[in-house]
């Protein structure tokens, strides 16, 4: 035989007819897996299909990777080839599923049947046929029909079969059976018609079902995963603080005083009560001496700089251990401990990057790239150069003892009690890195969740997404238009990129002053916030900076003057104003409203006036309608179209709309319904539609 | 170290970078080779991308399976990290393509140096870390600046090496990298300049481009296939005719004369006068004589029915025999000789099946399926039955014999001299045995090329395709309004099917009287002949029939009344008409102009009324406007926007349209162009654009 070379030990090769291809979700061929939560449904299709007019049976076989058995669920054809089925990812961790299809021969026989008896033709033939399918649904259902060959190595032929203790399945399918041949060669039209009768059956669809002749199945070639991680990957609220800048106490003569782990934990109370549940921590490790820069990085450095936490790294130690002004490690723990009273978790920052005094610099000096004259090379953007950060050399040969110690430094993060780490700058990494350490380390720490902290790219952005990362930093900061954020919310959560790239929305963040919101115009952050906090599910703020709506830019920069990444600041921690309002509103009714805790469960609607922005969230019976004017300098109006249709609203019956930001309630009729929203009001509605 | 599995034995895996993904054109993650005709350039895409800002260098690799080294072709970035390069597939065989990608470091040092010189920064440390990159360029260029370490095997330092015999290059580079090093010691400026000037020049960079630098390269992975066949696949004109009513003897008493092979030879002067260049004849084989079909298909066979070509095999042989009335296979092959010499090919017809007569159902009976009773089950579409055919049995175990004989037949085929095989039904077959025969005859005969006669679901149509059909059917034949027309021709050619399934219109087939023309209406046979012989490179007609507009039906079916399918027809062959002088024209047309000699260069034009459709078709300085009145019945008029900014017309400029069809000419000028059409005159334009 001269067969291609894939020919050679499968058997069955040429007698395996079905296709299964096109996949989805599928990423670049199952080398990546989609995410998910417990709960979620994975909702999978496939084109499959074969030759000729066969029935075709597809199942979806799926298991948790701490099972050993698929369990299967048989898929229904949905149109044009294209067959579709689901299942829930119920438990944390990794699920596998992929695909097997086969001619279904029973069913086949079935449809031929009903053809040509709905034609007058007499089966009788036929009637053979569907008893030698339903002698081996007897086998497979534990019974045994079939006599045994003889035993040649005991020469004597074995007794007829004891059906006597066989299952009830068995037992019922080999009486059919026999009604078959009964029918088949019968004389009396009874008993052909009973066997025709039967033939044509539910019941003999149900048990061709149940025990599916399974000939040359096609399996497809991928095991595609799943990552689920725990339900705080779906919903969070995140707040950034600086630590050091924490302290209540007014300090003296205009200098702030250094804030520590007590400070934060006094703060807990506020940050809690405004509905937040992820504090976030920029680094919290020794700070390096050298090149440190001053205030707004200045490369001057005063007495007394408290120099920049980016600069990991002293004689004190390096990213494994903690700034001694801040506290202590035993300290870090009771911060997170109490924090976990307060239903809060702390994220540590992640940012690869040492302080030419960092213990690094001298155990490790193959870790980073050198110049010619031997001395280690300080970071470049050229032409800017950062005297005080030694980058890390991924290109090292030492690589591999190089990702051991980060390892390690995050198992050391994980004894403390920390599972969300925020990652600074990944997309300066390896993509392979990553894939691997956040594989690695949530090994030990299943419940470890990752934000990437990447502004570039989109397709860098995508692929530290594919990679583990369980929350990505997204482009909302720079989406302000209506055209624009509709665009970019279809993206995230109708593509692809739907099944892996969780979206975390931040208005602005300790490194990002919007040029959208340095003019300080209240009702511009009211819109910022909420659309951050009502587009995704998963946001966050850089806290006090932007709860004081603090907007002085560092000049012709998208950063801030006098920036706490290079001083200690002072802030108002007793402060409330509109926005504090909103915050604390809008995170009760978060918390309250299930469909503010999924991203992709969005549509959006048509309104007349191109500012306004309105959109459908909906999690069961919970039917939010978010109208937000994106205009913060004019009142604008418009007639929203609710899309009754999807919503099931009879459109000869009012319906009534509750504004779960003011109380206010509106009795809405049909589709079309008119809104106005002035920004120096109230800027937008957030109705619960009661149906 | 607790590293993945697929890290082992891989020593560069934490250090390449490089991410190289969704690459088009691609098929099903290069399970299928995309197809091409020699001298067509294949246009390669990928998503490049790594970590970081680093420049970087891709390649795009490519040889034919003949050739033992890879030619490399430079990609170049196009937008958003899409990367794109092409080769020209010159040779006919199979391609394989892939690619490889690498931080180019020497690139982006040479562009940390433009900055950093623009800053007005000395770069004297930069100076040394060039001239580091230049050793290695000498060493890649042949030459040897890095002295040899100690031999230690011989316990002497070896001599310094000797350069007097380096290649050019090699020099150069050498001398280079001392000027850098000069330039960076140097106290006086002159030199130092020198050497900043050819570290910032072109000369650098070709040097670095020539001799690259490729750390840690990422290799795509998957190399994929282009299917080059020979230059018929891409442009070919076909007629079908049953051999045995070629005669153009009248015969007697309305009893048409059985035709030969010598009188399809005998019509060769005028079909290829009429400019087609592959005859196709339905199966020649020995018909068979059990259940034999009358007239008109039916049961009842008078004496002398000739029954029908597709009931094959007889006691005279099978599928690698000739129907004795046509001829011997001697006169086959004369019959090819004498085409040849007209610059026609013969296409012969495979259709898997048989007689009850046919030698395998004798020889061979477990290639069939069998009924209960042990009779081999005749072909069945409830409620119809077949009972002069019976369908090979693809599952039976036996496929290996099975598939060798199926073989056997094709090599005997191509041992005649056939290089062009239509396959009826090939969608009731597997597609792995396709995939596999047409591999293997393809090995004996590289000229081979396949035509899939498959009119079913889209995706089976596709994989049929895929699976290496140089050519398939397609649903032209019902796309009858200008709006499904140019949806079905974006689809063919504007989607992914582009590039491996090449459709073959035919109006009509011997199987097919479709609806559309079953009123006879000259206006719509000319225009559905025009549209495929100018939408499609490859067409066909069912010869006598389609120009004669045979068109009376089969009652209440798309089928022939009288179909030659059943019995011998004779046909006036003198016979000419406004149809068949279209034909010849058009044929000629299409020979003459390299524009309609491809297909998938088509470009609709925006036409203001809904019937009048209007392409352009390009190739070269070839430049067609095509335009045709769809609708039969009624004069129509309409604006057609010529696209004059693709075609490069200056829009203050008249230009000339050339009407090929009736030799007017008409100066137009800007993109407005009145047009009418009447179906009673001629309901279509072949305008050539003379710019």
């Amino acid at each position: 035989m001269n067969l291609p070379t894939n020919l050679s030990g499968q058997p069955g090769f040429g007698q395996a007819r079905v296709v299964i291809e096109h996949v989805s979700p599928e990423l670049d061929g199952g080398q990546f897996p989609i995410k998910a939560i417990p709960g979620d449904v994975v909702a999978v299709e496939a084109d499959i299909f074969a030759d000729g007019h066969d029935y075709i049976t597809a199942v979806l076989l799926y298991k948790h990777t701490d099972e050993a058995v698929w369990t299967e669920m048989t898929m229904v054809l949905l149109n044009n080839d294209r067959w579709g089925a689901s299942f829930v990812a119920e438990k944390q961790g990794r699920y596998i599923y992929t695909l097997e299809a086969w001619i279904d021969h029973p069913a086949s026989w079935q449809h031929e049947i009903h053809l040509k008896v709905a034609d007058g033709q007499r089966i009788t033939s036929e009637l053979l046929a569907g008893a030698t399918y339903l002698d081996k649904m007897v086998e497979r259902a534990g019974g045994r029909v079939i006599e045994e060959p003889p035993t040649r190595a005991k020469g004597k032929i074995k007794k007829k079969t004891d059906h006597s203790e066989e299952p009830p399945d068995a037992k019922a399918l080999r009486e059919m059976a026999a009604l078959f041949r009964a029918g088949s060669a019968a004389a009396n039209d009874d008993s052909y018609n009973e066997a025709v009768s039967v033939a044509e059956s539910d019941q003999f669809t149900f048990y061709a079902n149940r025990y599916p002749e399974r000939n040359y199945p096609t399996r497809y070639a991928h095991e595609l995963g799943v990552e689920v991680d725990r339900p705080r990957a779906g919903f969070s609220t995140w707040y950034c603080l600086f630590p050091r800048s924490a302290s209540q106490d007014e300090g003296t003569g205009g200098v702030p005083v250094h804030g520590t782990f007590r400070d934060v934990e006094a703060l807990l109370p506020r940050i809690s009560g405004m509905g937040f549940d992820v504090l976030y921590l920029p680094p919290i490790h020794p700070i390096g001496l050298a090149h440190r820069k001053g205030k707004n990085n200045s490369v001057i450095c005063q007495p007394g700089d408290p120099g920049v936490p980016y600069g990991i790294g002293s004689d004190e130690g390096g990213h494994d251990a903690i700034h001694a002004e801040l506290g202590t490690v035993e300290e870090f723990k009771h911060l997170i401990a109490i924090a976990s009273n307060y239903g809060m978790e702390i994220a540590m920052d992640l940012a690869i990057q040492c302080s030419p005094d960092h213990p690094w610099a001298k155990d490790h000096p193959e870790w980073f790239k050198k110049r010619p004259d031997g001395t280690i090379q300080y970071a470049e953007n050229p032409p800017k150069k950062y005297q005080d950060i030694y980058p890390v050399y991924f290109e090292t040969e030492d690589w591999k003892n190089l990702w051991e110690e980060l390892k390690r430094v995050l198992l050391v993060w994980g004894s403390w009690g920390v599972r969300i780490i925020r990652v600074d700058n990944p997309h300066t990494k390896p993509f392979a890195f990553w894939e691997w350490i956040i594989a690695e380390v949530k090994k030990e720490f299943p419940d470890m969740l990752f934000l990437a902290e990447a502004f570039t790219k989109p397709k860098v952005m995508q692929q530290l997404a594919k990679g583990g990362f369980a929350h990505s930093y997204t482009y909302f900061t720079w989406r302000n238009t209506k055209a624009d954020l509709q665009e970019y919310m279809e993206e995230l959560t109708k593509g692809e990129m739907k099944s892996y790239f969780r979206p975390n929305f931040w208005p602005t963040t300790h490194d990002i002053n919007p040029y959208s919101l340095q003019s300080g115009h209240e009702p511009q952050f009211l819109i910022r916030y909420f659309l951050a906090a009502t587009l995704s599910s998963n946001y966050g703020i850089y806290g006090p900076s932007f709860e004081l709506m603090e907007h002085v830019p560092f000049p012709n920069k998208e950063e801030y003057l006098n920036s706490e990444k290079y001083e200690v600041r002072r802030w108002d921690w007793d402060k409330t104003n509109r926005l504090t309002y909103l915050i604390s509103l809008v995170n009760r009714i978060r918390h309250e409203n299930t469909a503010l805790q999924t991203t992709n469960n969005l549509t959006f609607c048509s309104v007349s006036d191109d500012a306004i922005m309105a959109y459908l969230k909906i999690a069961g019976n919970n039917r939010l309608l978010i109208i937000v004017n994106t205009d913060a300098y004019q009142r604008r109006a418009g007639i929203v179209q609710v899309p009754i249709w999807q919503l099931g609203i009879d459109p000869d019956q009012p319906y009534e709309v509750h504004d779960l930001l003011t109380e206010a309630y509106y009795t809405w009729k049909r589709a079309d319904n008119y809104v106005e929203l002035d920004p120096y009001v109230l800027p937008m509605h957030l109705f619960r539609i009661q149906i």
